[in-house]
């Protein structure tokens, strides 16, 4: 069951049939990551990825101050940051630390990208602070929305570094202008919920975290009570295609639908939508 | 001449100097569309690419409650989303339909991709209803209007299935919000003309088909009256541009120019602006 | 020093510590481009991006009344446009003034090219007439703000030709809408300072010229006061991503940050942010 | 039926079960290729792409003298290569012309292309002259093999051309040896079956055109006997991967198999196996 | 220990210093593969990518009759290949059994991928029987040689399917020609191992499995003694610019380089050159 | 002229109409390389790469025991290899040598790119000694051929490093064995001519320095008396292809032969043949 992957950090519900609610649980240190959370995070993606009890999943945070206020410094000054995690009996050379930052990095990555390569939507609920890591993360998800006190920086030029976890990568192809892109990552200054709707970086703003919460999960809701076929193919076809060509991408969905549009689910769509009834479809 | 095109459901029209208008033409049915129509609009296109009595295109569709509506469902329930189109005397094996409906999406994509390939500039303009093919189709197009109130949905996920004539794939090329994408092709809810130019899908809205037919003929018009081998070189080298690289874009239109620079328009454009009078180019 | 790069007509400056200012200065010919001027303006670029006194670069225009007119159409009538440039002793075939024509083309490019590779981020201000290879450049900065009274044009079709300086290649990956895209590039019309805010091509409209260069040097000076390894390998990977796959760019960036995360800056900056001093970082 | 696509200058049979052979017929003129030809030669592979009844394809040539001597010259020097084709009552300006050329390359490459795209396994037999068209023609192809009198010839240098129906595009890609396709393609040299063979462009040199086809016709009825499911899936996963990277092909290939892996041929194969007996596998 | 890794069916041993051997050890069933050995083995490749006792592997197989038979077809007709893996308590719709087998194919290719991912160079030393997953797992590594007696095929089609676990799609980027990589893949047909060398499938043949075994560890040996910075450095930029451009290969190996030439190894090998005396290189 | 291009390291000569030679020539030095001569060999292949008499380029190197002897160790040892060349009065920290250093290697890779991108074909002949930079500079040229005493050897890993300069990019684009390119690489060994031969890195070996000079001389010739406009665009083309999908690959070359058809080298070259009279084409 998808709430047995809870942990320390993280708690996992499924308020609604279909539909599981990840919340980062963290609060008294603004939900800050450490290394472990990262991969914590993955592992429960990766799971609900195939949990056919799951058909849409929200991702928010506890507490009202933060969703996350990123990286947790003071873990990371006690490791990769520094190059203390580096360090063993015999002091490295450049190349050497080098090779330990870049899996390193990767490990961090690899945590990251199983939201974005989840087999189910996510909908991303945004409050408060939302700096650093609310950002690589965020881009995974399907659907960002947030509550109007949202305060969302690119936070990593102001400790020195380059964000190396997704978001300087996923930005450009989210669809959002690059000047502004430019401008909020090389100053790392912070912007308001309103400034990330009229970019188009949020597609939704609400009043408060609840609001927010409540939006993400009506759309959830009706993600969830359509053919989950349709759904995660809808996603899976997206996504490729943001990577690829026009061409590719559209012999992408016909080998794709070759198979999918061998479903039930179309049948059960269409007679239920004649007969006016709600369709049940199978698993997946 | 482009008139002798028109076809059951299409009227094609040439109502200014180089200025063609294809409207689709079944409004009792909300212009949904069988698999032969697909067909038939390509058809139109791949004509007029080539055509040197045209220089711009309008595409409409003909009464007040609908651009289209999509998918004929009543046809295709009887054919390929049924698997009816796919029997014959003996029943095929899973792989074997696979093949077949994979032959028949590419062919449907075929039909569509002649109006992105068309070598003429295309100006969408919607109203009314516009489902599920108005969004394959506009998004081959160059310009989306529309009328105030149309209204859009990408609603395939509603009978069952993931878009496969191009929605999908080119929603994510059209410098739109991922996050707004995701949200409409997921849930395949409908959205507003005023929704559709914040999010900058289109980039026009007016107050009624009919205004919104005036503005695409100005717009026309103005195409018209250019340079063809500079509004069509144009068209050319966004549309490689969007599936490459900056390099190679930049390699790509060197290329081309190294011809096209070699046109008389460049001097008559150049000679008539001096002399203050209208350039009349010669036909490509 | 940076200012020993000023030349006839380009103003090189440094006003604030670490920010260099590059003015455009042939304002009695609304700041037009000769193909000289290409070089040159490519030259000063090429050179500031190895200049470790110099982190953050303002591009702006001598003059009220404009930005840029875009290429000096007297002087481009004389050579390239008009075939003369290509013109020896003996009359040369088609195939031989393409030729000539491909390496003129990729010449010109390879100027504006250095802006964009320049290492150092860059902010462009433009004002009044902002036309042609105004449109071609700016794509190149990374920031793009103009005053009120902005009036942009790509201008290219008007004079018979396809632009092919970066405009129509970099334009479809600077994140803003499409059909808006080919509705100005393909009717050459002027858009206004808000209306190129409103789609995203400029990230801040101000008042007057001199207001958007009060921004611009906030902007400079805040981007020069962090760590140039941070701003630096921030712009490197944004840029890197905008033409490669998700999965290319994640890659990228561990390999980048497996050598600048051993940088000293990290630590200066998380230090002087506990102490609540301002870190000074080394050159770049 | 496959027969019935035989036309002025290809024959086309059925000579066994599933193999259809493809003969180039003009022996009169070493089989050279009119602008005709290829879109009629183009023509018979689509049909036979998805012709049920055809599950491997031989690619010969009449006569003894030559599998092709390439282009017919003297049709070519009234048409295209002269520009003649392109002349009208107006003698149209250099672009206009270009335009036109672009037009009629891409019509004659994609009677090529069809070679390629066809869903059948094409095994090419060559012999005798082989020059310019065969070898654009060849590389289309999946199996090239030859008797040993076979002389090729990238023969377009000789001509004042370089090669443009996919030899210069496509030999890069056969993985033969770079330094040795520079070496035939810039000096339009003959090279012999045997360098051929030593360098990897043909798999096979048999003692004389008939022991070619003979070897062919072993190799279609091996591949005919197969499971077309099987065969087809196969070529078209290589031909995919060619183009593509080794992440994206092993994704498209489990996209594709997750349909084609429950054909009924894999039962019938392993129990066919199993029984000592043939397999009969159903149409395709 | 790397020994430590050793399990039921592969034995993991380090006989030389940085040499680590792993044999596949299932000879009584012919060394074929069931779902779990590829997990297993992908696992080890895992493990010994990062374990920095290791700088070289050889990939060898238990008995003399076979490297490998391929898939153990008597455990595949009960699982996937029958569908019957996919069943459970209600019978699941085709595009449902598709969704499974594409998970199930991504699961395998993903043991079989950490063999072409591990940073450590692999030598595959093949012999007698070496069919189906011998190919797919061989061309995951690095250097291929084999025994006079050994027997390949691709052998998938014999059995009803296309192979998906790397072969098809890594073949085409072997450097191998692609007429005879069709031939081989289309008939499933035998080839020998002086048919495999003369194609440069493999780059060694020896007169027997001992022999082969021999020159793999002298290879290996030499491969140790280097500077593995140096050698995994140079394992990684080769198979990155096997999927990029020339272009982007240059880019990346210079970002690598800047950290890995900051290495003690170089200073170390250029010293202990002019000093005649073997350098020893720090752990990696 | 090209003969101005001589400098001290490089002789520069046009022993035949329209044939350059350039000559390596440090023979006391074994040819070995210094940062300077990279820059330097660059500036000649750019010069020549747009000079209209020079059609055909060979490269060789003065003296009979090296071609070149690869990075001239002990200046690079007081340079970049040793960080010396990075030091300033303050000791940079990691992050700003790595900067330093990538800058270097771009640098170098530059001069080394003017090989593969100047226009004109470039035989490269190769000799005795052959040891890395004659593998990343010969990678550039159109066609290797050596003398059969030519000993090769990618040299990197045995001093530390990986090759930066193209080799390690360049190799697997080449059409040879990556089981082969592997091998060599990963040991750093030598290897004949006769291997470089079977494998298909050099399409020729003879017996001499000389005679291979002779051969390359015919070759020149060969290509200098074809029409220019049909030899450096069929350089172009194949160039092009190598690294795009061979859709992009029949894209280009229509673009490119719109102009390039219009060249009166064809109809010189037909008329000529029908002559029998050698063509003389007009320069390019």
């Amino acid at each position: 069951m998808a709430s047995s992957l809870s942990s320390e950090f993280f708690n996992v519900s499924v308020p609604a049939e279909y539909v599981a609610v990840i919340e980062i649980n963290r609060p008294k240190k603004l939900n800050s990551f450490t290394h472990e959370m990262f991969t914590d995070l993955g592992a429960i993606f990766k799971n609900l990825s195939s949990d056919p009890e799951v058909r849409a999943i929200i991702l928010t945070a506890a507490g009202e101050r933060a969703f996350t206020a990123g990286l947790d410094i003071t873990a990371a000054s006690q490791g990769a940051l520094s190059g203390e995690g580096q360090k063993g009996p015999v002091e490295k050379d450049t190349a050497r630390k080098a090779w330990d930052l870049r899996r390193h990095i990767k490990d961090l990555q690899e945590g990251v990208n199983y939201i974005e390569s989840c087999e189910k939507p996510v909908i991303c609920v945004m409050h408060g602070i939302s700096y650093g890591a609310a950002v690589d993360i965020s881009t995974c998800c399907d659907v960002r929305i947030c509550s109007k006190d949202t305060i969302f920086s690119v936070r990593e030029v102001a400790i020195g570094l380059a964000a190396d976890l997704g978001t300087l990568t996923r930005l450009g192809h989210t669809g959002v202008p690059m000047s502004w892109i430019k401008d909020v990552c090389l100053t790392a200054r912070d912007f308001s919920a309103q400034e990330a709707m009229t970019m188009g970086f949020v597609s939704g703003v609400y009043d408060s975290k609840a609001a927010a919460l409540d939006r993400a999960m009506v759309l959830a809701k009706d993600i969830a009570a359509a053919s989950p076929v349709a759904v995660q193919s809808t996603k899976a076809v997206i996504n490729y295609s943001r990577d690829h060509t026009v061409a590719d991408g559209l012999d992408y969905v016909a080998v794709w639908n070759a198979a999918m549009l061998q479903t039930q689910d179309v049948k059960d769509a269409l007679f239920s939508k004649k007969e006016k009834r709600v369709p049940k479809f199978a698993k997946l």
